[in-house]
């Protein structure tokens, strides 16, 4: 399998400890900041140097093996049971990610496993690695898989960042955005993605690393993008699948798919199968974080006095019915609905 | 007439000069120059410390009155001749602002009419002064014409600034939001207004000195925030109405109507006929500035070596398919067409 083009990483094992892209400095700075406890860990994930639910997901499972190794050369006897404490702040550094949960739970059902005297450190580690490793997989399988709808293709949108930054590596839309670049020199178009300007700092920072030409517009100007007929395609990625394709995702996404529908182009969702939640029927049962409005409204209406509010929601839900497919490393479903996800069951 | 709720006036004539409201420094500080001769003002609008189509067009007007009053004392005898260069300086300080032209070809014309050796002053003064208080006028009588429309209706959504900050006073598609809101409290939401945040600079400072609650979205929040059902119209000024309805006007508007005819929702364009450009049958014959990509890119991004571009229309044209009412000071034309459209000539 090609991989080309794909020099970012957000996460680096050292051998002694995990080194982290400093993202909130990005594109101004490149710093990696090394951590070699548990507790570090959980605040660069708490304070948002990782994000990206695959990534937050691979820090927490290395978070693990450094507590695992830190408790075991304290007390030999007790150390499993005083990981938990760990965990347990791991768990509690960023409330939505499902990803974060899954990859603890992995690392704890492995620690249960271990011998007591045993040193877990080699355990954990492999195991950890094989997370990364599996995520950067699962992203290039659906690299592959979602370029072969872009082949003719005139150009590409894409929202937010769900690249290098966001994942082990490669990415899931951008990811397909990757593979079919790498096969046909399609234009690539990415909105800022406000208020956190995704796509502003991040994703047009890792194309540029990567010199895959890009154009950044703001969100507002991509139903007038499509109007002039430079795309074909939406690309984006999911923060949570319903079971019958709803998909909620970074918000401007809803908004994506509705422009799409009405210049007839086509919508497409990459996500690994553990961003479907299976136990929620539809988009209606997915709650929507709603963030701070000083994320969107400046110092001077913050005032007692100021009648000035912001509506800040971070997803919003795009229907199935305006997503034209959904690639995810088992496979791709076209015109989703609860019929046509169940094949992705396996 | 009833004038509820506007206290905001971006220029004020103090009798010997023209007061200009920073509007680069809102809402972080409450500025005015104070400026006395033509070429300050000039300045002035060309640094855009006072932007807003029908705000230059007074703004120039009052430059005029400078620059006769500088001339006359000058040279009595040839002050005609000397004020050209003024005018000039004026009309070549903003490329696309129709009124800009339209209020220094009628400050002109008077001037022609003036007997040489008579003090062109207070004739020139009382004809800015008119400039300035039939577009509050005109503003007035569109508030009150639009806001008929939106009796019952639960919530309004506007683009950009369109408020006093961009007119003589009251605003346009502000204005009728104005005088909706002095007859029924309506909740009223604004957009950021990517990428020079017109509508989180200014929209929301000018409706929070009027106490005119109002919540502040994310451009990209807008398609969801139709889905919740707590708007029914989405309101905007123009920049260029094309003699079909076709309307021109900040970036993002276009994907507003997008959105809106997808949620059943309605649009409503708010200008005066001096914003009609009969002389353009339609939308495609309409040229669409765009501006620096450096307000989208930031340092990292300009340099020679980089492979990242931005596209940044300023603005983008809404089909009148898309548009259900166009209120002017000249009356009200519901689904524009070249037909419905010739009423409003008188």
């Amino acid at each position: 399998m090609k991989q080309t083009q794909d020099t970012v990483r957000a996460l680096k094992w050292t051998g002694v400890g995990l080194d982290v892209l400093d993202q909130r400095l990005l594109p101004g700075s490149i710093v990696f900041n090394s951590y070699t406890s548990s507790h570090d860990v959980s605040e660069a994930i708490r304070t948002m140097q990782v994000r990206g639910a695959p990534a937050i997901g691979i820090a927490a499972a290395y978070g693990a093996v450094l507590s695992g190794r830190a408790r075991f050369a304290e007390s030999p006897a007790t150390w499993k049971s005083l990981v938990q404490k760990d965990l347990d702040e791991l768990a509690a550094s960023r409330p939505t990610a499902v990803n974060l949960f899954w990859a603890l739970d992995r690392m704890g059902g492995l620690m249960r496993d271990i011998s007591l005297g045993d040193d877990p450190f080699p355990v954990l580690l492999a195991a950890a690695n094989r997370i990364f490793e599996e995520d950067v997989a699962a992203n290039l399988a659906m690299g592959e898989m979602g370029a072969q709808y872009l082949k003719g293709s005139k150009g590409v949108l894409t929202h937010c960042n769900t690249g290098s930054l966001a994942t082990g590596g490669y990415g899931t839309a951008l990811g397909v955005i990757r593979s079919a670049y790498a096969q046909t020199r399609l234009d690539v178009f990415a909105t800022e993605t406000r208020p956190w300007s995704q796509g502003a700092r991040l994703t047009v920072w890792e194309l540029n690393q990567d010199r895959i030409p890009a154009t950044l517009i703001a969100d507002s100007a991509a139903a007038f993008l499509m109007k002039t007929g430079r795309v074909g395609w939406v690309i984006v990625g999911a923060d949570r699948i319903a079971a019958n394709g709803d998909t909620a995702n970074k918000v401007g996404t809803y908004a994506l798919a509705v422009a799409a529908k009405h210049h007839g182009l086509r919508v497409m969702v990459v996500a690994p199968t553990s961003t479907i939640d299976w136990e929620t029927s539809d988009g209606a049962g997915i709650e929507i974080e709603e963030r701070d409005p000083s994320e969107l409204l400046t110092e001077s209406f913050r005032q007692a006095e100021s009648v000035i509010t912001a509506w800040n929601p971070v997803f919003d839900v795009t229907p199935s019915s305006l997503i034209d497919v959904i690639v995810t490393e088992r496979g791709v479903v076209e015109n989703p609905t609860t019929a046509s996800m169940q094949r992705l069951i396996g």
